[in-house]
């Protein structure tokens, strides 16, 4: 231990396993190491582990060394956007906090893998991790992910993993006729640290960004090992762990595909392909930001309906349980919250399976007073597509109509039983 | 299909398959059959299937006939309560409805096997879909399993799945030193209704109120066939999906055991048992019911914290994004929260996983202004936790400790990998 420090190539044998690559780190008995593949392992040193030293390199800490990219001809052109989040983020050192501060350019220099696939192209267009992100946010993502997509094949955007799933939802509604694959993808560790997920996910999206994709998707881990990633689609997708790297789940539908980071893809679903798309692609970010979800529970008071609708919101989603249930008692207000105008859709907060309001009495009222009932819609889906459709109309027939209508492969009319807990 | 008719007791075989049971519904080439397990099955009818009409039997409908129960020495006595549910509802021919209405009686009418494994008393508590229990069904609840106790060695309490996980944490709170099993048990589909789930969650839950168990247990479907039920920790289980009858899913943990309709119990990880409780049970339904949920999302109105404030709410859970944010915007409506006297606590949306205020700046900030992270506790159990302690003390510091100490298995200190999405 005494004689390797950070910056040497070494060959590192523990328990019969080898490995090669770059110490990047030294925690007391801990090894960062970063390999060839682009990930980083943290490896305990004891007695019996045997250390080679292959050749000796400074870096300057573990910033990584920035170098010159070369356009290849033979391959296609990928914007990578930066909006902030773990995979953009180190650590201070300092504060021991995370912030969102690499810039995309920085990423790449990070992971050379990346060149390997695509002519990489990148851009910070945010610097927030995703909880502090608003509609706001999304109206400017939106914007900076169409002007890219007129110089690139395929966009990837990284973006903290909080509200990831609101994100890739909106844009799935704003990019009409998308001609393109848009991948958001993302980090659970930050990418300066052992064991960070933030190269797979990368390398992993840009191989999905070259592909004959035509949607917004998300890319991540499919499991908590270093295999493949998952494909998802960018509605029909929802954070499920706090911590864990495989957090991002396909709820009520299959993945649309594995990708893994040598560069196989094997599709598991239908996806939208670029020759169905006839129409040229633009942007439509016309959205009504007085929208609310109420997650309905025992004990709610109800007057939160009132607050809603005494300030002027258009749009309210309810979280209701089972089938798509509420008390009684909301009943009232919920006829009140109609009678003024306002949108109401229904979503279940089982997170898996349909709502359906024609199975038990308390749904079949609800469903009488004028509420939507959204099928097998997340609750983030239905909240940014009913921002979406209410920027674009606010009559109650047009509403339903589009609400109900599949604009982004949102709805799947056919729920399968292993679609559960995927 | 024309001589055969409801109330024949046949033998069925089609695709080398034998079935041997009850016609209890012919829906035009569906048979509704009542197998001698007591679950009930359809089975389309084509040209190749083969019936046998063992033994004609008129039966009213398929009204559960009423029998006369021995009393067996050999056997513990064991209590079913009904709080309503659809297991223990019946369809509304005139309206295609369902509503809650058989006895708890009348249910072990229908499932002759219950009195295979113990001595039966039965109960109806409630009659009401559990959409529309409040906190004031859960102490009536509570006084009556409390009541119950005293006379029997286990309780199964029948119960609507829409907010029954909120109904078992409560429980597992009220009944303190429980020295006995509390299994709340359920139906996905109506008890009279071909392929209910009713019958074998019955059956697995008097298994499971026979055994060596001190806890609140929810017992249901492991999987969307009728192999075997689940027993999960009362307040570390939630209804994950809308539908499926395997809806019911530890959270952050392993189940405590799996239970087959024969008689079988596999346990799995750590639970209560009777010995481990030395002093006498008793209840404690002092809660607080001023305390409410607020979602987390982006675009959240943060005046929706000062609602809460300024009707005299005592407690407030946020369900925040991620390891446990929200967006900066929240920050000063929470701390006038604090400084009100309410005392705050934060779950994640994630569902799955474990709040840390200590690796991002936001969670930071949110626990400096003195938010209480609840590790691993599912939102549904932090509310009924919350109103729980409020009930006994609102001082700050007394509050904080009781809530982050275990007082009924309502922690894992150690999340595994293999817990996510079981």
């Amino acid at each position: 231990m005494n004689k390797i420090k950070i910056g040497n190539f070494i060959i590192i044998e523990k328990n019969g396993i080898r490995w090669e690559g770059k110490i990047i780190q030294i925690l007391n008995d801990l090894l960062i190491l970063k390999l060839k593949s682009g990930y980083n392992i943290g490896i305990k040193i004891d007695k019996k582990t045997k250390i080679e030293i292959l050749k000796e390199e400074k870096i300057s800490k573990h910033k990584p060394v920035s170098f010159d990219i070369k356009f290849d001809k033979k391959k296609v052109p990928i914007s990578i956007l930066s909006a902030g989040g773990t995979i953009s983020s180190s650590i201070d050192y300092s504060t021991g906090a995370i912030s969102a501060s690499y810039t995309a350019s920085q990423l790449i220099a990070s992971i050379p893998e990346l060149v390997n696939f695509a002519n990489i192209k990148s851009k910070k267009i945010l610097e927030e991790m995703s909880e502090n992100l608003t509609p706001k946010h999304w109206k400017k993502i939106g914007r900076e992910v169409f002007e890219e997509l007129k110089e690139s094949e395929g966009i990837i955007l990284t973006h903290g993993t909080d509200t990831l799933s609101y994100t890739s939802s909106m844009l799935s509604f704003m990019l009409r006729n998308l001609n393109k694959p848009v991948v958001l993808t993302f980090a659970q560790k930050s990418s300066d640290r052992g064991s960070s997920d933030a190269s797979m996910n990368l390398i992993c999206s840009t191989i999905t960004a070259t592909k004959n994709i035509a949607e917004v998707v998300v890319v991540g881990h499919g499991t908590i090992s270093d295999d493949y990633c998952l494909i998802n689609r960018g509605n029909k997708v929802r954070k499920m762990h706090s911590s864990q790297r495989n957090s991002f789940r396909p709820i009520n539908c299959f993945p649309i595909g594995k990708v893994w980071p040598d560069g196989k893809v094997e599709f598991l679903d239908k996806y939208k392909k670029k020759e169905e798309v006839k129409e040229d692609c633009y942007l439509d970010d016309k959205i009504e930001e007085k929208v609310a979800i109420i997650k309905f529970y025992p004990g709610l008071d109800s007057e939160i309906v009132d607050f809603y609708v005494d300030k002027g919101y258009k749009g309210i989603v309810i979280e209701g349980t089972g089938l798509g249930h509420t008390s009684k008692a909301l009943f009232p207000k919920i006829k009140r919250a109609i009678e003024s105008g306002i949108i109401v859709v229904m979503t279940t907060q089982t997170i898996y399976g349909r709502v359906n309001p024609y199975v038990y009495s308390s749904a079949r009222e609800i469903s009488k007073l004028g509420v939507i009932y959204l099928e097998d819609l997340l609750t983030e889906t239905a909240y940014t597509k009913l921002m979406w459709i209410l920027g674009h109309t606010q009559n109650e027939k047009e509403v339903r109509e589009l609400m109900l209508k599949n604009l982004a492969g949102e709805f799947n009319k056919r729920l399968q039983p292993s679609q559960f807990l995927y």
